[in-house]
Parts: C-alpha cells; sequence; structure tokens
C-alpha cells in the first residue's frame, strides 16, 4: 500500500498537469486566432470589412478570458502547486505551474465589470482622439481622460494594498519594478544625459540629407527584409509585410510576423522600422518550442522584450562594424543616392542626435528624455498632484527642462502618442528606456564572452551574438521573471553601467563628450 | 388582462429572438475566424506555422459545433416555432428561425464520435492520398475508400429512413434533390451531351495555340482582377490573392475574399479561375446585409452556388459579345502575342471542346460527361455494387463510354479528384452539372426580363444583368430551399432546355451540331 501510494497520486498529478496544459493550450490558441485575425486587419483586410471584424475580435477574446479566469483552472492549479514545488525550479512544468498560477491570481482580482468597462472606455476615447489630434483639440480629451484616471486608480484597487498607486500598473508590464525604482533608475539616467544632449547639440548637427533623397519603395522593402534575414529571423516561420503601425506578432513557435512601412523620402524609416520589429521577432523565434502553446511561450516583460528590438536595431545595426559591411551592398542597390556619400558620413547620419517634439522621431539619445517625462507626469496624474486641464502645460514645461525646446501646439504635445487615449494612465512608458537600457547590458555580456562579435558584425555574421542570445535569454520565455533572467544572463541586476559606457564609447566617437560622472545607478528591472 | 397577453408573449417571444440571434451569431463568427485563418493558410502563412494552424482550427471548428448543437439552441428554436409559423413566410425572422431549426435538427442527428471520427479518418485519408496519386498507387488508397465508404453509410444511417443510401449526402449538398431525381437529370443530359461531343470531336479542334504562349504573370492577374471588378466584384468588399487552388471565403457581408493561380504558359487559367471564383463571390456579396452573422447569411445549395460562378465565368465571360468589349484591352495589354489573333480565333480557342482526361481541365461540353461518371460510381460504391478494387476498370470503362478515351494509368483516372479522398463518398459531384444547369436557366430568365444584357455585355456593362441576380437570387441568402429559390427567380423549375439551348446556340455556331431531340428534363433542384 505505502509503495503505491505515492506513484498514485503522482499519475494523478500528471493527469492534471496534462489538463491544465489543454486548457492553457485553448485560451492560447484564441488568443492567438484573434491576433491572427487583428494581423489581418492591420494588412490585407478591405474596409468593408472591418464592422465584422471588431465583433469576431471582441468574441475570441472574451471566450480566452472567460476561459482564463474559469475556476477550474484555479482548482487545478491550487491541486498541482505541491508537486511543481517537488520538481526542480526552472525545470519547464514547475515553472508552468508557478506561471500560471501567478498570471491566474492577478486576473481574478479584476472584476468582469471593470474589464467591461474599461474596454468599452477605451475604443470611445481612442476613437476620439484619432480626430482630436489631428484637431489639435485638447479640450474634447479632457473628460475622457479624466475618466481614464477613474479607471486607472480603480484597477490599481484591485491589487491593493501597494505602495503607490502606479504600481500594479507598472508590474503589469515589468514585472518586479516599481514606482520608486523605476524613479530612482530615472534621476541617475537624466543626470547623466541631459548633459550629454547640451553638449551634443550644441556641435554641429549631423548631416542626414543623404536619407533624404528619393529611394524606390520596393528595393527599401527588399533590402530591409534581407538585412532582418541576416540577423537572424527566419522568414520560414515568419513574413514582413506593409502597415501603418509597424507591429511583430506571434501565432505559434513557428508563426512570428513582423510589419514595417516604407517612406519614399526617409531610408531610415523602413530599415530601422524593421530590424526593431525583427528584433523582437528574434526573440518570439528563440524561445524554446517545448512552451509553445504554454502561457511560458513568449517573451518575458514589456522592458526585456523592448531590449531585444533596441539590441539589434540600435546596438547592432547602427555600428559603424554593421556598417562596414552593409553598406557598400546598400550603394550598389542605391547607387545614384548613395555612391558619393561616404561611409563615415551614412554612419554619422543614422546616428544623428537633434532636440525633437516627437518621441517615435527621436534618436538614441534624446529618446529616453521624452520617455523620463512621459514617466514622470502620469505618476503625477494618477497621484493627484497634476489636473487634466494642467497637462498641456505641464508637458510644455518638462520638454523645456529636458530637452531644451516646447511645442507649440498639443499635437506635437501631449497629445501625440496613443497610449494615454487608448489604455490605462501609468505603466505606459518606463518599458522602453528600461529597454535601452538592457539592451547594452545583454549586449556586453554576449560581448564578455565572445569578445570577437564586433568584428563578426563587420563580417555580417551575427551567429555568435544571435547564439549566446537564445541560450541565455530567449529560450526560456517567460519561465523566470525579468529580475532572474537578466541576472543569469549578464551575471548582475539590471544596471545602467553598460548602457552609460555604450552611449559614451559611441558617441563620444562621433562628437566631443564631457567626461562619465557616473557609478551606474544599479537597480532592479 | 386579455388585452396584454399577447403583447406580452410577443415581448418574450422577441427576446428568444434575440437570444438565439446572439447564439448563432457567435457560431458565425467563430467559423468565420477559422475561416480567416484557413485563408491565410492558403495564401500568405510560412510553412512554420502549419502544426500549431492545424491545432488553432480544430478549436475553433469545434467550438463552433459544440454551440451549434448546445441543447438551449433546440429549446429557443421550438419556444419560437409557432412565432415563426406567425410571421409572413418569406420575412427574415420566419425564415431564420424555420432555416435554424431545419440545420439544427439536421446536426443533432450525427453523434459527436462520428464526426471525431470521420474528422480524423479524412485528414489521414487526404494526407495519404497526397503521396498515392503521384505516385500511381491505388492499391495503398484501397483500404481507407472503404473505410470512407463504412463511414459514409454509418452517416447516411443517421438520417434511415431514406429511400436510396446515397440521398442524405445528396440533400446536404443540393437541398431537395435525390438519387433518383438526380439520376432522372443526368441520364436525359447525357442523351443529348454524348452525340454532341461526338459529332464536335470529329470536327478540327479549334487552335488554342494564341493561349499557350508566354504571358507576364502580373499582368494576367492585373487583368483578371481589373476584368472580376467589371463584372460586379466589389474590391471594398473583398481581395483577390495567389494561392494554388482557387477558392472564395466570407468572413462577413463586407468581406468576401477570392484567390487564383496564375499559370506563365496558359492564359486562360489565372483569367477563368478567377472569375469563376468572382461568380461566387459576388453572390456571397449581394446577400442582403440584414441576414449577415446569421445562418441565412451566405448562398444557398452547392449547385445554386455553383450556377453563378459558371454563369459568370462560362455564360458570360466566354460569350462573344463579353470578348467583343475585352478582347481590345487584352490586346493592347499583350500586343506581341495577341495583336495578330482575331477575336474569331481567340474566342474559338477559350471555348475549345476536347475529349480529356481530367475534369478541371475539361471544356463546357465535355465537362458534364467527366461528374456524371463519377456520379454513377459513387452511387454503385455506396450502394455495394461496386467493389473498391474494381474502381480503377469501371472508371476505365465508364470513361470509354462516355468520353470515348480512357486513361492508362489511375493518377489520371480515379486517382484524380481529391473529393473521395478527403471526404465522404455520395453526393460529391452532382453540385457541378446541377450548376451548369441552372447558369442558363438563371441567365434565360434575366434575359427574358431584358432583352438588352448582351447588347451590354458587348460594350463592357453588367449591372443590368447584376442587378436582377441580385434582386432574384443574392439578396435571399439561404432564407428558401432551392426549388423554391429557382422557381421564384425564373417562373419555372429547374429543368434542362435553357442549358441546351444554351449549349446548341453557342456551339453550334462554333461547331456544326446535330439537331436537339431534347424535351428539356424537366425536373426539381
Amino acid at each position: 500500500m505505502t509503495a503505491r501510494k505515492p506513484a498514485r497520486n503522482r499519475r494523478s498529478a500528471e493527469q492534471m498537469l496534462v489538463e491544465l496544459k489543454d486548457r492553457l493550450r485553448e485560451i492560447s490558441d484564441l488568443i492567438a486566432a484573434g491576433d491572427v485575425l487583428n494581423w489581418d486587419q492591420a494588412t490585407y483586410m478591405p474596409e468593408g470589412g472591418a464592422s465584422a471584424r471588431g465583433r469576431q475580435l471582441a468574441m475570441l477574446y472574451r471566450l480566452a478570458h472567460e476561459r482564463a479566469v474559469a475556476p477550474a483552472i484555479g482548482t487545478l492549479i491550487d491541486a498541482l502547486t505541491r508537486y511543481g514545488d517537488s520538481l526542480p525550479y526552472d525545470s519547464d512544468d514547475a515553472s508552468l505551474i508557478r506561471v500560471a498560477r501567478r498570471k491566474y491570481q492577478k486576473k481574478i482580482k479584476i472584476p468582469a465589470d471593470h474589464v467591461a468597462r474599461a474596454t468599452a472606455h477605451s475604443s470611445a476615447s481612442y476613437d476620439a482622439w484619432t480626430r482630436a489630434r489631428p484637431a489639435n483639440d485638447f479640450a474634447t480629451m479632457v473628460p475622457y481622460l479624466e475618466r481614464t484616471l477613474d479607471l486607472s486608480r480603480e484597477y490599481s484597487s484591485y491589487f491593493a494594498p501597494y505602495r503607490q498607486i502606479a504600481d500594479p500598473h507598472i508590474d503589469d508590464a515589468d514585472e518586479g519594478m516599481t514606482t520608486a525604482s523605476v524613479r530612482k533608475l530615472f534621476s541617475e539616467l537624466k543626470h547623466q544625459l541631459v548633459p550629454m544632449v547640451r553638449v551634443i547639440c550644441e556641435q554641429p548637427a549631423a548631416d542626414d540629407s543623404s536619407l533624404r533623397q528619393t529611394f524606390a519603395k520596393a528595393a527599401q522593402f527588399d533590402f530591409a527584409r534581407s538585412v532582418a534575414e541576416s540577423l537572424g529571423y527566419d522568414l520560414k516561420r515568419g513574413r514582413l509585410d506593409l502597415t501603418h503601425h509597424p507591429f511583430c506578432t506571434r501565432f505559434s513557435a513557428g508563426d512570428v510576423r513582423i510589419t514595417t512601412r516604407v517612406s519614399e523620402n526617409d531610408l531610415g524609416d523602413a530599415l530601422f522600422s524593421t530590424l526593431h520589429e525583427a528584433g523582437h521577432a528574434i526573440y518570439e523565434q528563440g524561445v524554446s518550442t517545448a512552451l509553445d502553446g504554454t502561457p511560458l511561450g513568449q517573451g518575458v516583460s514589456a522592458g526585456v522584450h523592448e531590449s531585444q528590438s533596441r539590441l539589434w536595431e540600435n546596438v547592432v545595426a547602427r555600428s559603424r562594424d554593421f556598417w562596414e559591411h552593409f553598406y557598400p551592398r546598400l550603394q550598389r542597390i542605391f547607387a545614384e543616392q548613395l555612391s558619393s556619400v561616404p561611409l563615415a558620413v551614412f554612419h554619422r547620419a543614422v546616428n544623428k542626435v537633434a532636440r525633437s517634439l516627437i518621441r517615435t522621431d527621436a534618436d538614441e539619445v534624446t529618446y529616453n528624455l521624452h520617455i523620463m517625462l512621459r514617466f514622470d507626469l502620469e505618476i503625477k496624474l494618477l497621484e493627484g498632484e497634476l489636473r487634466v486641464k494642467d497637462l498641456p502645460e505641464a508637458w510644455r514645461a518638462a520638454m523645456q527642462a529636458h530637452l531644451g525646446i516646447a511645442p507649440f501646439d498639443d499635437r506635437n504635445g501631449c497629445l501625440q502618442d496613443a497610449h494615454w487615449y487608448s489604455s490605462y494612465i501609468g505603466g505606459q512608458f518606463q518599458s522602453y528606456t528600461i529597454g535601452n537600457i538592457l539592451s547594452a547590458q545583454f549586449y556586453a555580456a554576449a560581448l564578455k564572452a565572445h569578445p570577437d562579435i564586433p568584428h563578426e558584425i563587420a563580417s555580417g555574421e551575427f551567429g555568435t551574438l544571435h547564439t549566446w542570445l537564445r541560450e541565455n535569454l530567449y529560450r526560456h520565455g517567460c519561465k523566470f521573471v525579468p529580475n532572474d533572467l537578466v541576472e543569469g544572463a549578464t551575471g548582475a541586476t539590471m544596471n545602467m553601467q553598460p548602457y552609460l559606457d555604450y552611449l559614451h564609447e559611441k558617441y563620444g566617437a562621433l562628437y566631443r563628450l564631457p567626461a562619465s560622472t557616473s557609478d551606474g545607478g544599479r537597480g532592479t528591472v
């Protein structure tokens, strides 16, 4: 009897695990089906399809949500907790039970009626914003933003107690981070960046006129796709299509797609948009296929995800080594436009630093300042320190303080990003800067293990870097929380030193810079 | 009291109707979502996506099926039957209740385990066939076909009593038709066609070498799309993409897509494949938008659907009038290839009649003979009159008897079509010939109402024909059973006379033909 009992329990746990996986796979597949419909809507759907498509998408995501909060899932997870604890922490099954529990416990805290109200409000607000932004009409958006703030605070209340009201939102995007930890990180980074931007912008601006000629769209598209493929984006398990707003979407381990846009008069737009999305996709394609169809089978937090789009787009594809290899190819494709533009001029053009009003047009150095001011403002709004009606003026003041320029109108100011007008306020922006910081930290760790990586890049080889990232980061999917993942891969918690070193080295070669004053501002992601 | 009671009942019926429509819309949307995933798989999906896609599709269709046979639907339908009977027969709501009841009662007769076994067997059989056909290996398929026959008979048994075992299968595709009614129709048609084919094939073959030159694929694709649009296919509510096997698929009233293939050395392939699918799509786009998201919101039986693909592809787009308008345009596009080919030669080429082994390559006249022999053989197989192992020989004998040629191997014989290897045996083929017959009957009725239609076609105008078809056929979706629909639109039950008249008139102008001996072979669809 005693000999058989554990065996019987074990069998039963395994059966329950099979049932849990079946249920989770159905949820994952419903979301994937919705994502296919979304991709189609953004790429090929005829305009007549819009209204039925909205209904079909809402139905799929509703079915997925109903299943995700089903009490039967909770029962299975509870019954499997002890079994999970008996397995090695980093095993797939222990991780699955652990992560599924965390996600389930979060989801069931949010009442269904809140989800319905928040979804309906987001749609209405986004719809109003699409008209208000071009009309420069902030006044219309005030009541929407006030309601968004109420809903954002209501959302936080489901996760009480918390230290600060934005914490639940930040944790959703970047698990393990808080208002306080982001603030500490940003304060140190700002201390370094503001003087760097000032010094650079006092020097003559880089000449990027070479990028502003006329370039045939099809040739741009083909070049961007072939570079993405060279970096390691597998087109047998993905594809590149055109859209208004580039994105990356995953339907399964074998089908991770990206989209881009092409501008005839801006050579950088299609290329770097494509490589940014390819970075996200290379991450998703690198997740262990054993995790496919489970909650572990995708990249972890927004910040870590962004680190990979930034690593491939900026650290790799805006490097001098990279262009040593690819610029001659690009010159052959656009001989008329580029044959008389030297590599050094082209490299400086794709790394031009300038004060600008629009976040999405900002360069690598000033970008973080755009993020920080948004982060400050959304915390102040959420905490009631700033009133919605005072947002435009606060925006202008912060732009002046951070970047030394300010917009004349709201369309180029606080109306420019969709985020606050289509989702919650709180936790919407910090991931971009966390991504920048981590991109350098991951790259530095890869370089430490394989110092030859820059030489490989200069020969158009990315295999060593790609393999290191896959082994140390990608394959784990979201088995581990971001802090553990970063520490496991780089041997250190998230810290700014590699990023500051990267900026100083790179922009020190392009501009005269002040000496670094940082101690690295250690923090946790 | 007495004054309020009917009002209360009525309110309650209306509430139930809303609930029924909500449930039916969810089923329709789940199927539409699956259809989007299918379309994507056939057009753009990277090869790596296949295995997860299969799982995702199976899940969506399973959820749709579970909902379609839910007892709650039956309860609602039962409770609404009297209410439906109190409404005008042709009202949308009466039709919805009537059609939903008929579909529900059919579906619940089929046990879930049969569906599971039949689906699994179909997949395995189709997979085996994709290898067996190129290998000319009929022996491998024998046990598969025997199991398919068992499953096909089992399916029929759920609908007992029936007159003949194929009847439930035929009724699924072409409601209201039976083995006996199809046989009667086909026997009369064969009596007319066999001598017509013999006489035509004794004359010199049409010269279609003009179609076999080299034609740039992109220009072919663009021409086919623009002709489809001229016919009335609305690209704001549809689109044309490339696939291996052309098809038409509907996601909603505002999104009905078609696909085609392009062959560089066959000018007819892309064009007529596209116009065939455009015919299906024009029908679907013409269904009243009020029926969208309900079981009424799509074209009716397979035969009526095929009548519209045939009407636009053959009756319209292979007519002399049609090419009076479009041939000069085509000559401008392919000047090098066609400028010295006279219209009469080109028109004869696209209407070339020849004995051939492959159904999908067959011309308009011989096509029906291919269908009839398949219909005869599948009835014989199902009734046990023909053994599976004797099928190849029976095929050769029937080809010889019907068409005067016979294949040397099975890959060009009984292995050529996917139907029996991927679905049931029984009711798989008759719809094609019913479609041909009805295409002429609908066209003749439109012509009777608007004798100017041929002149309009000769000026590239299709509005009068399109409007007549929409008003008399398309807008009704599947509110009415095929027989009623045909009679309502044409003033007569299905009959062959218009089709025989059409063939005699058209091919009499191209070849010397014997005089017609038919009395029209009246029958019901």
